[in-house]
């Protein structure tokens, strides 16, 4: 009979509620598709809807410890707004923590444990990863989500580094080409132009341009995630410009994680998202770059990186592959809560 | 009456030991010439015999909090060594703090107070600045410092962050330009190698070659610190090369400062080292960078970022000149003492 608290995940088109145990037991998770592009009272609605529902299912078993909610955006801490809110259209300005407490307290179950953790999903994974996944145990690490585009986290001493006003991480925005691939940000030669799922994308589409890349043409005619990975398949098999593209999304992320090594100098970096399932394929020119960029991740540089395990001995940067999986923002959010963040 | 610490600031070839009141006041500061290539024992025995004397002189004034230690290089704090020691031939592996502290130990006056904090010089200029200077009053905060090379500090909720091992805020070993100058690191386009001193005497040499600048070539003939002044006197008198050369300063310095921003998302990042007071004529071109290259910059820019100022409002990053000099590091390392860190 575990305390427990209620960590939500939303997405653009699905919201997803989790009751966790103290203990980061899984109890419950539920799938509610849902259109955010109806604008926030309906979705936060549906959200509050089967919060209740879930905690109600769990209320008999232990304490509840509250809500920690997950959003695409960074969320302003002061107001409780989300502030870049491409994924929701409609959302901007609207005071959504404020909006999903006030519903939640209406709840004769959970009025007296209405408040909600809000932050953005990255922020969450990171958190997620470092309680129950890759980086559990290690007080400072990184999440980084390679997808579209490069989502971070940092947590410090087990605690979200927000930043100044909850914008810190964003990794995938960091110029790792001065003139390089233009981004939609406004800027040229971001990371996630490089080291992305999207970015391997555009690479193939520019290899099959130039009609040398035949096993290419392929591949790159479907979409981003089963194209990724079809270009893995033929890096793997030894296609040349399939590995080059997968040694250039190494080198830029190489380039990316030795300044945030050379600033940060945490104990741990966690790659998440797909795309890291082709770790063989870039993880050598990632570290070698690392290497020779960063004074301080070749002082402390694991002895075999490439397994990219967690070193008994204390001391070491380690760059790892994530574990939670798409369940990390889920996790983080029932942390978040339960720590009151 | 004020209680106080004392700070120590070991440089190469001088030893400044000054005793600061807790309120932030200067005590008593005395200068030490001292020769570090003659080993640590006979710098140590010097410091010490030093931090004694200014003590005895305080003593009856006010309660006593301990020492700081500023040292140019990075320290295992762990172990109390220092790692890097280019600076001090023959300190590789030796135990500094427990050596000092041992020393002091045997003191009649100052046995139950020789606890030591030891740290970067950085580090403590980080601290410095945030407790008197800049960064007064303002939580998070990056000091960086551009001389010969570039150091950095990161102040944290008011506390140094050292990262996993006291390697954090390695700015100048960013990489800003992936196939550019190589740098004595074993990297190349470090921002240290496109924004310090020296690397401005390095761009006037370059120009001085091409024979279209004559304006550069006498100044470029000067010591480093001389020779950056000159240049940027030639600059505000409208020298073509030598605004060229502070419009790439300042750009490579804000492609630093932008990735350091997204990652970070600090309230203050504060410019230090003499080559600060060429302000007029890098601080455009760093500012534009940092407005393009950075979402979190562009989010949260003041109105008047030239200006350097600290805004009134909050939620404003600020990028502005040091004020402490060549003393935030006494400052720091006494403010360190006083904090037990």
């Amino acid at each position: 009979m575990p305390d427990f608290s209620i960590g939500v995940d939303l997405g653009g088109t699905n919201l997803r509620v989790a009751a966790v145990g103290r203990d980061g037991k899984l109890l419950e998770k539920v799938n509610v598709p849902t259109r955010t592009e109806l604008g926030p009272d309906r979705t936060i609605d549906e959200m509050c809807g089967a919060i209740e529902r879930v905690a109600a299912t769990h209320r008999e078993s232990g304490n509840f410890f509250g809500t920690g909610i997950g959003v695409l955006g960074i969320v302003d801490q002061e107001t409780g707004k989300v502030r870049k809110s491409s994924n929701y259209p409609g959302w901007e300005g609207y005071p959504v923590r404020a909006a999903i407490e006030s519903r939640l307290r209406t709840s004769e179950l959970l009025g007296k444990y209405a408040r909600v953790v809000l932050d953005n999903d990255a922020n969450m994974a990171a958190l997620g990863e470092q309680w129950l996944g890759a980086a559990r145990g290690v007080p400072n690490a990184a999440v980084i989500t390679l997808g579209t585009g490069i989502g971070g986290g940092i947590v410090l001493n087990g605690k979200i580094w927000m930043g100044m006003n909850g914008m810190a991480g964003e990794f995938g925005h960091v110029t790792v080409e001065p003139d390089g691939v233009s981004c939609g940000c406004g800027s040229r030669g971001c990371a996630e132009r490089y080291a992305s799922a999207s970015a391997i994308m555009r690479m193939a589409r520019q290899a099959v341009a130039t009609g040398n890349a035949p096993g290419l043409a392929l591949a790159a005619a479907s979409d981003t995630e089963v194209g990724a990975k079809s270009i893995y398949e033929l890096a793997m098999r030894g296609d040349l410009p399939a590995v080059e593209i997968f040694r250039t999304f190494g080198r830029y992320l190489g380039i990316m994680l030795a300044g945030a090594v050379n600033v940060l100098n945490l104990d741990m970096y966690v790659l998440a998202g797909g795309v890291v399932g082709a770790w063989d394929v870039f993880a050598p020119a990632m570290f070698e770059e690392m290497r020779s960029r960063s004074l301080v991740y070749a002082a402390t540089a694991p002895e075999n990186p490439l397994r990219g395990e967690k070193q008994t001995a204390a001391g070491k940067t380690v760059v790892t592959r994530a574990l939670l999986g798409g369940d990390a923002g889920l996790y983080g959010a029932a942390r978040a809560a339960e720590m009151g963040e």
